[in-house]
């Protein structure tokens, strides 16, 4: 798909060595140098302007409205770690100060979080700004004090290229050491591996299929020493659909599920694969309501022809399994890349019994479970385990019937979303994005908001350490007016 | 060793099985509650009395004020981590509260941290109580809310018994579901593999050798859905003895490694094993005056046969290896199991050109690398990468003179030490007990105060969720007061 040349074995030692000495340098950059750097990143892909939303538009068949909603969200990701770094406590410092009388003495034992070194990216293909070359995983690691290596998604690697050239700039602009972020292209298995197990890589950052991540997993595993894997791989996100809120809410669930089955083709990891439902009359309003939506939709291009394809065969695989029965699917014709959406319903007795209905479809489609109890849906809700998300479509009495559902949902997933869409991933501090495995290679890791910066980082401690050694942020003056542990007490306070 | 008999691959089976039930119940007891527990094992232990002790030190060789001491670090533990529960804030409490005017609405989130589930503990053997049954890794995963399974160090079998009935009788006293604790006996490979890879696992804590942690990352990355190892994997804990120090402090240096090298029989993880200076007039008089302290040490009886067997063939061993030269060893004729504390030296050349150098020699055993200059010298500390700890023991020229060295420290090591011993580890929340590869299997995370609580966490995040349904931590009222980010500032206040 690329016309960009395949990085060979050479050229990825060579840009992991370059990284390995970048990094060394950035470590003596201070945090405002490096906030700066990110802030001049996002203006410099502001200055692109309509070229790289025409580019993208081209390579992923996205319209232009979402990838300027996405280019302001990458953009809005680099100015949030910039203000992490201005304003300096991500870095958990902890300070113990000494007792010398203690028996036997206590020494002044100081922690912070610091980066663990260079930091392999691949791009993802349904995220061409906001999770590729200048996205989550990039923004936080560089942060967080990596150098970074990014590997082009060859779906577009074209914007991918123009991304990396607007970092350049912003490199040269503020000075930063010139190969602290590099890219290089390829679409073998063997480049990624190549990177992954390079000695000088430090950890990896992956978002795309459970094959890809797994994959990047065990090579890295297999490492001489190995190193984490963060592999964001997708999810079935499954939602309840609870009993009196069907009853009382059908057609606007209805709605509501629609919109989010379609939302951008259905190319999200947070798409809702999988409904889950007692029958009931509500039940029986709700899929006559999401049927006419269904067909409604209008079919739109997938990201490119791996996608489609990949989408109209498990879809296709989906609707032939032993009793699935479609629901709906979209009557409108399609042509070139466009997708039919989706939605198909099975019982919960036959979806325990076959794994394969658990799997992902990527795209518009979504299976409904129809079970005979309570106890069933709870059943079936619980044998999809290592979600991103699980959403509880209820209503207070809903809540108080069923108490237990909360901790079911938390053994689940990551985020438990309550009468609202999974789609729509909100970039704030708060936000999981992340989950048990398969959703995650690290379920204690979020891939968005600031603390996705904690997948680069290692606590190191120093004791004993004269004060014009220590970092600035242990000093006793903290001449950032951070936060601290000081003596197991949160303040910003100084020390005398 | 130990006279219980192996667990089997059944009674593994339902060990893990209830483990995983009494998880889900563990999950509904409060923290005051869980803090009550806590502190009830440590009373039970502390009511075992010289028992206790004497039943250690038969088994262990260690000599009873030394196991006194431990036991009041384990008992200390048990009460930090209760502390820390009743205080709250561990759980890192996040709420970004809803803007229904943005576009689109900004919803309401709230994060908090939540136990993993089932945790395996493999006892070590040099640490019967603060590592071992009721020690950091047991304490840490109770706090963090996950049910615990130890496999006791069949070393002292007997030990870890006695300290599992203590905290039955506190399950039982605090009315905890009695299979949160369980404790199986087994020496083989086969038997932890089974708790590694049974399906109800969650994560593991080991404390021990490169071959036992190594081979349970391996078990656990093996799996179908991995889980998280923390292996603490021991080291050589390199030490600098710059130049402006040597020269005026050979004595006092000398004096202060000899009694680290050799304290507890160099049985430590943080156990100095590697010297590294340039060779001056001042190294000399520190070899002479280290040379007087080894001769004078009285040897002690080792932990164990094997321990013993292994120190005196990998100590014989490395005094064989080309170019490597005996210092000094103890000249007092031993018994039993009785060790030999030994000095060697090498030159940096050498040092740099065998790998079989850079490995551990779990014993008093320490080897002096002797360089031609700093260059050389920074070039041997940094071949000796992935560290718990490493010492810089410098006056203030010497830092002046060589300003670099803290970030060739920071990329080896968990901990800096300037001016102290790397042995003794004082139990703080600033304290990291950890590393790079191979000191841990995941150096993000810190084996020793509070802070080893986040091994056992991920974090979940609720969107749109009733006040009623949220965790106390997470509630507009904080009825428990705790450190919480409010839209990304830390505050104590309540939400109105």
């Amino acid at each position: 798909m690329s016309s960009f040349n395949e990085v060979s074995t050479v050229e990825i030692n060579e840009v992991m060595e370059r990284s390995l000495i970048a990094f060394q340098e950035y470590k003596r950059i201070s945090s405002d140098d490096k906030a700066l750097f990110l802030e001049t990143i996002a203006t410099e892909i502001e200055a692109l302007g309509d070229t790289l939303i025409e580019q993208a538009s081209v390579e992923t068949n996205l319209p232009a409205a979402r990838l300027v909603g996405e280019r302001g969200r990458t953009t809005g990701q680099l100015r949030m770690f910039a203000n992490m770094l201005r304003e300096g406590s991500w870095v958990e410092a902890s300070i113990d100060t000494a007792i010398p009388d203690k028996n036997p003495p206590k020494p002044d034992i100081r922690k912070l979080l610091i980066a663990l070194g260079p930091v392999v990216v691949f791009g993802a293909s349904n995220f061409p700004f906001a999770y590729s070359t200048a996205g989550g995983d990039t923004a936080s690691a560089l942060a967080a004090g990596c150098s970074v290596v990014v590997k082009a998604h060859p779906a577009h690697a074209a914007t991918s290229q123009m991304v990396y050239e607007a970092i350049q700039k912003a490199i040269a602009k503020t000075k930063m050491p010139p190969y602290i972020f590099q890219h290089v292209h390829g679409s073998s298995f063997e480049s990624g591996k190549a990177l992954v197990q390079h000695e000088a890589t430090a950890a990896v950052g992956f978002t795309g299929s459970f094959t890809g991540g797994k994959a990047l997993y065990d090579y890295a595993a297999a490492r001489k020493n190995p190193i984490p894997v963060f592999s964001e791989m997708g999810s079935i996100n499954p939602v309840l659909l609870l009993p009196d809120s069907l009853e009382k809410n059908a057609v606007s669930l209805a709605k509501q599920y629609a919109a989010s089955i379609t939302l951008g083709m259905g190319q999200f990891c947070t798409n809702p694969g999988l409904l889950i439902a007692v029958e009931s009359e509500g039940l029986n309003a709700f899929i006559e309501a999401l049927s006419n939506e269904i067909e409604k939709t209008i079919p739109a291009n997938m990201l490119h022809a791996g996608i489609h394809a990949a989408y109209n065969k498990k879809m296709q695989d989906a609707l032939t399994e032993k009793g699935v029965a479609l629901i709906k699917q979209s009557s409108n014709k399609t042509e070139n890349l466009q997708a039919l959406p989706t939605i198909a319903k099975v019982s919960g007795e036959i979806f325990l019994q076959n794994s394969v209905l658990h799997e992902e479809v990527f795209g518009p489609y979504s299976l409904l479970v129809v079970c005979k109890s309570m106890d069933e849906l709870i059943e079936v809700w619980r044998s999809a385990r290592g979600q991103l998300t699980t959403s509880l479509m209820g209503t207070d009495k809903d809540f108080a019937d069923h108490p237990a559902l909360l901790q079911t949902a938390e053994s689940i997933a990551g985020r438990i979303v309550f009468n609202n869409v999974p789609t729509g991933v909100e970039v704030c501090p708060s936000m999981v994005h992340g989950g048990p495995f398969p959703a995650s290679t690290d379920s204690r890791f979020t891939a968005v908001g600031i603390h996705a910066v904690k997948r680069w980082v290692r606590p190191v401690c120093y004791q004993n350490c004269p004060q014009q050694l220590l970092p600035v942020e242990l000093q006793n003056d903290n001449p950032k007016k951070i936060w601290r542990l000081l003596n197991n007490e949160w303040t910003r306070d100084i020390i005398k």
